[in-house]
């Protein structure tokens, strides 16, 4: 079903939604009223309660199997179940909320919910994630931190050959508003030979876009290139918050280990592959002299058509900037086209030494830096490592993140013939050091 | 409960047994007949089925409590009970099994069941694992192995003050006897500056303590080393397979990653820190001039007996030596001596920075070898990184692992005036490339 083929729906605030309009439907788990957590989509400024429509009927045949898979609060089992389903799930769902559907009298009439998102509805992590990879393809950022971290050296040889990432750490993985307690942790001050140990002080963001795995594979087996599209479940927004100073101190040899794994914040909504066939795009061409992929990364459907294009945008708001009810301030516009390597890509090498994944893995892109100033995903490259503060509004200054900030990462997609769609928010704000 | 307060049991094959006598009354889940996987104990050469015994009424109070939480055949809630829990159990087990126990008619006539543990028994994972950390706290491995990496700078300044780790994949961990399919991957061949890709050619093994996580901690909470301790709920042997080659080509900046996490494999048994504090002991004295740890990391208690004396062996059984019934070959004899950080630092760094610790995370120790010639904890070491090949008595020759070849990894804790105890095996077998 293209996305065009239908356009306004009954629910008068998807029509121009800048998120959720009719042609997103995105999943996720929400609960209201003390209830346990369940699955919904949604849809303008409302939660369609799944499991209250599964009980009124709604739903038949692959529609009914996706939302029974969702029992229990968690979506593994419907990432599991794979495209069809979704599909499926899709179109029943195009049915009942298109204007003039004639199911819009029985969902009201059946008691089936449609709740107000913003009021009492709070979100909770969509799936029970088993393993959190976040992968590094944002080039830009790469080579950005690289010229930090080894001015002589910025962009290892491996780079380009290897879709590379690093295991996290999957049980400090929060939804959205959830606060991030300032981490303590070792760090050698600047000159000296002995750590210090104390709360961070060069906290940062870093501006992801996250993978939902769909079906996995069997340990032992391979996720073929061709068919690691078919693996992904959905996106959301992640911010793999960073402590810089804890970070260089302690990533060599192993890699990041502590910088990271005290909080990392994903946007509640699973945005599916089918809502975003619309924006995909071909891989951009790598610069000349770039190496080809080695045949198990290459495959002509990904690269003709395995890239995204969605806008991604950070905003900061500080303490002083809401007293002053001052507007965020927007620190990056970036854009997932400066993914060196595809989704598909990640899967594919991923899987290829018969690593296990699972329906519910989650990966992150890594930080999707553009080339120009302003498209920097992380304040370690927006600052140069804190040497260009920046200046807000608010007369404050910034080189890393304070107590009291909150970061917000949003992420829109729009082209000429298409609804626009969007992610909804990824926020979380930074709480003092215990 | 001393260790030599009861020293015989009614269960024969028990007394003087290498691995599983009265006093060890190790934790694992098992099935057998087809049946659904459940906890038992390990005595002897028989498995003492914790569900059935429950069932017939055997436990009461915090035994019955530790019991009950074991349903589903897994521990993770029973490792969440802490040590009250698992020394109710041990305390009831060993009147259960004492020689002279009024109770062996009672275990016999109330159907109450000891399998045999060779013959039915299939063991399983004892634990779901959500996440699984590997750090790196041999000191000689990091030693020899930096010397091979980076022969101008072996160990990195930040070794002696952090005790180094690195997240694990969790979905390949997996129990003993589970066959290791030999990966590919992507390889620099010497000498060249393009990849190659295919089956990895410097296939090896890695010796290591396993640490089964216990309580855990709420994200944005630290574990105090002076309670550290408490939160660790027992130990096994683990079998951090590596993929040299790829590896050396990946590992550049984010650390390992595809190289390792084909498989990781574990003893089934899962043995209580009650069972080993008699083989407890105090942190060996560091090297004059090595830096003081920071205070985070410092406890009395623990630098006077949070160390191990467990002696580590592992052996190699080849295709052709199986056939010429040759004994396996001894390719390490170490010890958990040779740790630089005890667990209890291990958890503390860990936790420091507010990571959500989980009961049944995992945690490897990194490769323990000794100083010398034969305590060499990998064939990386052992060959020098394939330089040094070692002879068998088959006649073969081996660099690095062939297809065929079975590791071993056990160990053995001997004091006088109490019994040993062993932890069992973790055997893993390669199989050629797919």
């Amino acid at each position: 079903m293209t996305q065009n083929s239908i356009t306004r729906s009954w629910v008068a605030s998807a029509n121009g939604h800048a998120d959720f309009p009719l042609q997103n439907l995105p999943l996720g788990v929400f609960s209201s009223n003390g209830a346990a957590p369940r699955a919904g989509v949604a849809i303008g400024e409302h939660i369609f309660d799944l499991q209250v429509a599964l009980e009124a009927g709604l739903f038949d045949g692959g529609a009914r199997s996706a939302v029974e898979a969702m029992h229990g609060g968690q979506l593994n089992a419907f990432f599991e179940l794979g495209s069809e389903a979704r599909l499926a799930l899709r179109t029943r769902l195009l049915e009942l909320f298109s204007e003039g559907s004639t199911l819009r009298g029985s969902i009201e009439a059946q008691g089936a919910k449609l709740l107000p998102l913003a009021a009492d509805c709070q979100m909770h992590l969509p799936a029970r994630i088993s393993d959190y990879t976040d992968f590094y393809v944002g080039i830009e950022h790469a080579q950005n931190v690289g010229k930090l971290f080894r001015p002589d050296n910025p962009l290892l040889p491996n780079y380009k050959h290897v879709p590379i990432g690093y295991h996290g750490r999957a049980s400090t993985v929060r939804v959205s508003s959830t606060d991030v307690r300032r981490p303590k942790g070792q760090t050698l001050p600047a000159g000296q030979t002995e750590p210090a140990f104390g709360p961070c002080a060069r906290l940062d963001y870093e501006l992801e876009l996250g993978i939902w795995i769909g079906q996995g594979n069997e340990m032992g087996d391979s996720i073929a290139i061709g068919d690691a599209a078919q693996h992904i479940a959905g996106f959301c927004l992640l911010n793999d918050w960073s402590a810089r100073d804890i970070q260089a101190w302690e990533y060599q040899p192993l890699g990041p280990f502590l910088s990271k794994s005290f909080i990392t914040s994903v946007s509640p909504w699973v945005v599916t592959a089918e809502a975003l066939a619309p924006f995909r795009t071909a891989q951009p061409p790598r610069p000349q002299g770039d190496p080809q992929p080695l045949p198990y990364l290459l495959d002509k459907r990904d690269q003709d058509g395995g890239a995204f294009d969605i806008e991604l945008e950070v905003l900061l708001l500080t303490e002083a900037m809401r007293e002053q009810n001052l507007p965020a301030h927007r620190l990056t516009l970036s854009n997932t086209r400066y993914m060196y390597w595809t989704v598909a890509q990640m899967v594919a090498h991923h899987s290829v030494n018969g690593c296990q994944l699972q329906a519910g893995d989650l990966f992150g892109s890594g930080t999707l830096s553009g080339p120009e100033s302003g498209q920097f995903g992380s304040l370690l490259e927006i600052t140069e490592g804190g040497k260009k503060p920046i200046e807000l509004a608010s007369g404050e200054v910034r080189k890393f993140l304070e107590d009291g900030d909150e970061i917000i990462l949003r992420a829109r997609c729009a082209r000429d013939g298409f609804a626009s769609i969007g992610f909804g928010e990824c926020r979380g704000k930074v709480l003092a050091a215990r």
